[in-house]
């Protein structure tokens, strides 16, 4: 289909496609004619992606970008891609990790993957981003989400079990690998809509 | 203490406790004399908070001077405060509510309350974040995702009824309502992370 027929479809503006083909995010079309090219439902499909990354997942459109470009690369193992995927989805503010109270939050994090025998790069960033919450909560005295702290990763570790069995479940590569992102993003997006929806009733509920 | 010693203790730089000053964010110091001014420990700690909203729950400045503001408004109610919490947390883009899809899916939400029998105000912003998450998994077919709706909300559930519940047990009103802020935003970062951590344990362990 021509781009304002693809415009049509996904619901994103003509300017806005011909911003991702420039940026590398989209491949081109197949050249029809000058300024003319063809778009097939894989570029319906990977616009909606991106429409998804950046939206719902807040991702930038430089870590969209990357996470394509991941996601286009078939040397990269599926480990390797989760990784890019939480790396551009991470918050993109660093709080400040030369701090005693920080230290003892990325070591009180190494202790909890070794007590329950989680394999975990050591280099991967969801240690340290666990280690900047930890701080927080400490450095604001929060003890109430420090202590409840095996619960949340209780709850981590079932939701993110059947998550990846799901990702393995997909028949094929390409399309696991499109999972992976998409449910790092729309899992969390989903969920933390759900958490806000649930402390409302309860709130509602208990008071 | 003086602003020197506040910007020590605190970590902020001076000039961004004294844009902090600007912005209504931080009350001002108690006069000392000409260009001099006095800070408590409730200075180091509201300051302290703002760094959480702003570092950790990637809230803007503006977001968070909503919070501050709503947090000294003692004719707020808790659940008022919760609201704006959440609205100040939420991702600010938003995709488009104007489609078939998105109907749909706020109407599966609005099913999804009701046969759970939630207690939730249907203004809430947590019902419409909900929506453009499923629409987003709809929308590409990220039939996994919706279908483990069920596993999401019991996960969210259990995690909100504890939450709540530890506001409740804190003595009084005004710590309560600083935790209702903090929990909101440091319970999610610290579950966003962990979820990442448990998926790179989970796709370790499964491959």
């Amino acid at each position: 289909v021509r781009v304002g027929e693809l415009s049509r479809r996904s619901g994103v503006a003509v300017p806005t496609i011909k911003y991702y083909l420039r940026e590398g995010l989209l491949a081109p079309g197949e050249a029809t004619a000058a300024n003319q090219a063809d778009y097939t439902d894989e570029h319906l499909r990977r616009l909606r992606l991106i429409r998804a990354l950046i939206e719902v997942g807040g991702v930038s459109v430089a870590g969209a970008r990357q996470v394509i470009d991941a996601l286009g690369d078939s040397g990269r193992a599926p480990l390797e891609l989760l990784g890019d995927a939480q790396a551009a989805v991470a918050p993109r503010r660093r709080p400040d990790r030369d701090t005693p109270v920080w230290r003892g939050a990325r070591a009180r994090v190494e202790a909890l993957i070794a007590e329950r025998g989680w394999l975990i790069d050591p280099s991967s960033i969801a240690i340290d981003l666990v280690a900047d919450a930890l701080a927080a909560c400490e450095s604001l005295q929060v003890t109430e989400v420090v202590n409840a702290l095996d619960m949340y990763v209780d709850a981590a570790g079932r939701i993110a079990e059947r998550e990846v069995r799901a990702v393995l479940d997909r028949p094929d590569p390409s399309s696991r690998l499109e999972l992976v992102v998409l449910g790092t993003v729309l899992g969390e997006a989903l969920f933390s809509a759900l958490r806000m929806l649930a402390h409302q009733h309860e709130s509602a509920r208990q008071i």
